[in-house]
């Protein structure tokens, strides 16, 4: 399948890599090519520079943001929560129209200080905003309450737990349960918690995450739905 | 112990009958006890008139906000989210002065039809609010993410499964894993997220408890935190 990643971070990258390694064709999308490659400090999260990664990584080619909608097939928002709209907007609503838009973003703020707020919540979340400025996209949110590495790797954290989905799409979220799959995450692990409306709690579990990060000190946790 | 139970409904009703069961002294403390005890219709959740199930359950006298909280060495906020501000209030600073405050609430606001929002969020929770308004008060935010029946018999939830709490106290938050633990919950289950922050990211997960709920089609689930 041809994916287009959006962002040039921590999860945009493991995404990038892990996508391709089973077999998808991926690029990975960014405001201006040439700015991100001319970078040579290490980001916020002690990333190398993008320049760098991509000599270790040349199966994933960097693009604009409008390139990379151009040829894709499915879509994942793996920018900031708070770059989400402006990138989604430099990809265009017609390249979106008709595609699978996975959004694992949280629409974290950090200008109040550590631990961040959500820059939009209870009443309304981010995969809804996405899908409300772009109504040709079909938008599932995923993915968003784990760290990067798990997202792609689910045998860092022990036993069974739970990923979830939602998005008003229903044959959007069956691709999404197929990516998914190519992540290493099993069918009956994921949860389908029906409309796109749903995004709001897995955005509002932000919060808990985030106690939780630092109660255990690891982000290699997650949760497990359990039921008669 | 003296437990003071506030709030004559489902939860209040199914942690006083718990908590004396398992050998605590417990009262139900209600606004108006003559009002209470001459109701007659069912409740929205299709509970018994109060006297009715009284009748069944003479160990948990019934008694007023101010009363409740007069012999109470724990106070148990079992309200509804809208009402615990006034409920508390009526119980008297003073008398809450010191004493442990189990905070079970959830901030639903059912204005807006099904299903609810949360009357307070992100960057402010009920705990906190309580807390501010009942500077005395040790509140402990706990039990809010599971269903009254599993609250008090975690067994009904197969495998290991998680409870939180969260508080500035730590003293008090012993007391609480104290009653956890006689309400059968063991006290490697028990997370605890550090101070009543925390408490946001509690009540914050009751959109996506709601959603799980319509989901598994029961409200008998729990999450489990699965680390390496």
């Amino acid at each position: 399948m041809q994916i287009a990643v959006l962002g040039t971070g921590t999860v945009g990258r493991t995404l990038a890599v892990a996508l391709s390694r089973r077999g998808h064709a991926v690029v990975i999308g960014t405001r201006n090519v040439a700015d991100t490659l001319a970078r040579t400090d290490t980001d916020a999260m002690g990333n190398p520079p993008f320049a760098q990664w991509q000599a270790e990584h040349g199966d994933v080619a960097l693009v604009s943001f409008a390139d990379a909608g151009s040829d894709a097939e499915a879509v994942v928002n793996a920018t900031a929560g708070s770059g989400s709209l402006a990138a989604l907007t430099a990809v265009g609503a017609d390249r979106l129209a008709g595609k699978v838009l996975v959004d694992v973003a949280n629409p974290l703020d950090f200008s109040q200080g550590m631990p961040p707020v959500l820059s939009v919540a209870n009443t309304d979340s981010l995969a809804e905003q996405l899908q409300r400025a772009f109504p040709g996209a079909r938008v599932v949110k995923t993915l968003n309450t784990v760290t990067a590495q798990v997202m792609v790797d689910p045998s860092r954290v022990p036993g069974e737990h739970s990923m979830f989905m939602a998005g008003d799409d229903v044959a959007a979220k069956s691709v999404v349960t197929g990516l998914l799959g190519d992540l290493g995450w099993p069918a009956d692990a994921v949860i389908d918690l029906g409309g796109l409306r749903s995004a709001r709690g897995l955005e509002m579990y932000l919060p808990l995450w985030l106690s939780l990060w630092g109660a255990l000190g690891t982000a290699d946790f997650n949760i497990a739905v359990t039921r008669t």
